[in-house]
């Protein structure tokens, strides 16, 4: 499959999805939605949610199935769209351009980016609990909702983040290093996979190597993400790079070396490719997904 | 009834129920969850948790109907704890002390104070979605989870303190202040209040009724922090005093002057009262919380 072609389209998907769903900026609350919408709607990649319907489509590849997990693949994007903004506050990575663009607390202050990401998060559970949701079972959604919010919470990402500012210049080693990448950043990815397999139905052997593919996946992810920074430059990240370093943060080419990092990133997307050998070609977009992951510029 | 005595009583049983479902502070996550505890655990009123469960007292006297809104109350209070813990930041209100004791933001710097305030935020609807609300019927939880992300999301809560941002030291009229304290104080209130009528399976009747009594009491507590915050001593109230004027916030004494605040106090308890018409004794404890909350010093 052509993979450009293929997440193209499913981020028009998303983004079309996230348009009808997203509160509009009008109403006593205009600037507060303004600034929610401002990071939501500028130009990610949509990962998250195309991993989550990508999962969907791996156990059961109708439109129904695809049409009831895109409001928790929505709601993925807003908590990640969330700690985006919370990461880049001055208090945290201190960062001024995200995606190409200033940051959100670049363009609405501190107080209002801290706000911003406080309602993209809360109103992601405001989703996940409401209409949108209404076509999935009742069992399935509440799962949903304990998978996202245990990935996103103390254990899984804040945690990680907050390990990823307490280690920051201080030495470590790898089990801290893991500690921290596999909350930061494998725990919503993980869950967006998982949030697929609970919204498709699948079996119990299916979610199992489904949340396999996703550790691995978001291990790849991580380890490609410490390697961008190091070897990118602004223009094709479109965010600043060489900030690691400068922070001496604990990443994964700091520990182990360029080379390493990206032959651990391969073994980590191989594995991933080996948990999927029991789906059908129905998982290829999954397979494609890992491929992209490894080899991806930004 | 002793309104004192009830309140101690049911603190103890908050506290307890908290202590018991919240996170421990070990793991690899020990100082991020240290930080959520040490704003959890810093001697709040629990006035949230213990009207939710006096509303479930009003509907169903059963202990177990109050049993299963137990953790739904602790997770109101978790909300709480994080609004506060982010309004305390230097970007927003800059406080120094909060219930007699230093600030989230002062004890573990800016960086882990928001996200200790996520923390608690996300943790919240763990809590709502996961083991702890399993006695609860699938609906309910999914419309108490319903409730209070919409109570505690951009229309409401966050919405609500974004305006009160954007209006300090702006001329404003009685609509705008209306509108943020609506959002920013009443909605979780009034969340606090429906989540327990939820849980306690109370008639569509009883719930408008209780959805009444919740927002005028919302509104009584609004006016009488606002008047606290004027007419206390940081002795009595635990937290700086008289930052609302210089701020230049917009105030229910700033626009109405403080005897009619405390007429239009009077008022809203009285209105919550006249909701509470259709209720048996089982009711008291909220007609005591209403009289409570106009008449505390703190």
């Amino acid at each position: 499959m052509e993979i450009q072609a293929y997440l193209r389209e499913r981020r028009e998907l998303v983004e079309a999805a996230l348009a009808r769903l997203m509160l509009s900026a009008s109403g006593p609350f205009a600037r507060h939605i303004e600034a929610m919408r401002y990071s939501l709607f500028s130009g990610g990649k949509r990962l998250r949610p195309i991993l989550c319907l990508a999962a969907v489509d791996a156990v059961d590849g109708s439109e129904a199935a695809r049409q009831g997990a895109m409001p928790p693949a929505c709601a993925l994007e807003c908590i990640h769209t969330y700690s985006l903004i919370h990461d880049d506050l001055p208090a945290m990575d201190d960062d001024e351009f995200r995606r190409g663009k200033p940051t959100n607390h670049t363009v609405y202050g501190e107080a209002e980016a801290i706000l911003a990401g406080d309602g993209l998060l809360t109103w992601a559970f405001e989703l996940l609990s409401g209409k949108a949701t209404a076509g999935l079972p009742e069992q399935a959604r509440l799962a949903i909702i304990q998978c996202i919010a245990r990935a996103a919470g103390p254990l899984g990402m804040v945690g990680g983040q907050s390990l990823d500012m307490l280690y920051q210049g201080r030495d470590a080693g790898y089990d801290v290093l893991h500690s921290i990448h596999k909350s930061k950043t494998g725990a919503l990815i993980c869950a967006a996979i998982e949030a697929g397999a609970i919204a498709a139905g699948a079996s119990r052997e299916q979610t199992r190597a489904l949340h396999d593919y996703g550790a691995q996946v978001g291990l790849a992810f991580q380890i490609v993400d410490d390697l961008l920074d190091l070897e990118s430059t602004m223009e094709e990240l479109g965010k600043s790079v060489g900030k690691d370093v400068e922070a001496g943060k604990l990443t994964f080419p700091a520990i182990f070396g360029v080379e390493t990092s990206h032959i651990m990133a391969r073994d980590a997307v191989g594995a991933a490719q080996k948990a999927l050998a029991d789906f059908d070609e129905k998982a290829d977009p999954l397979r494609a997904l890992a491929r992209y992951i490894v080899e991806r510029r930004k």
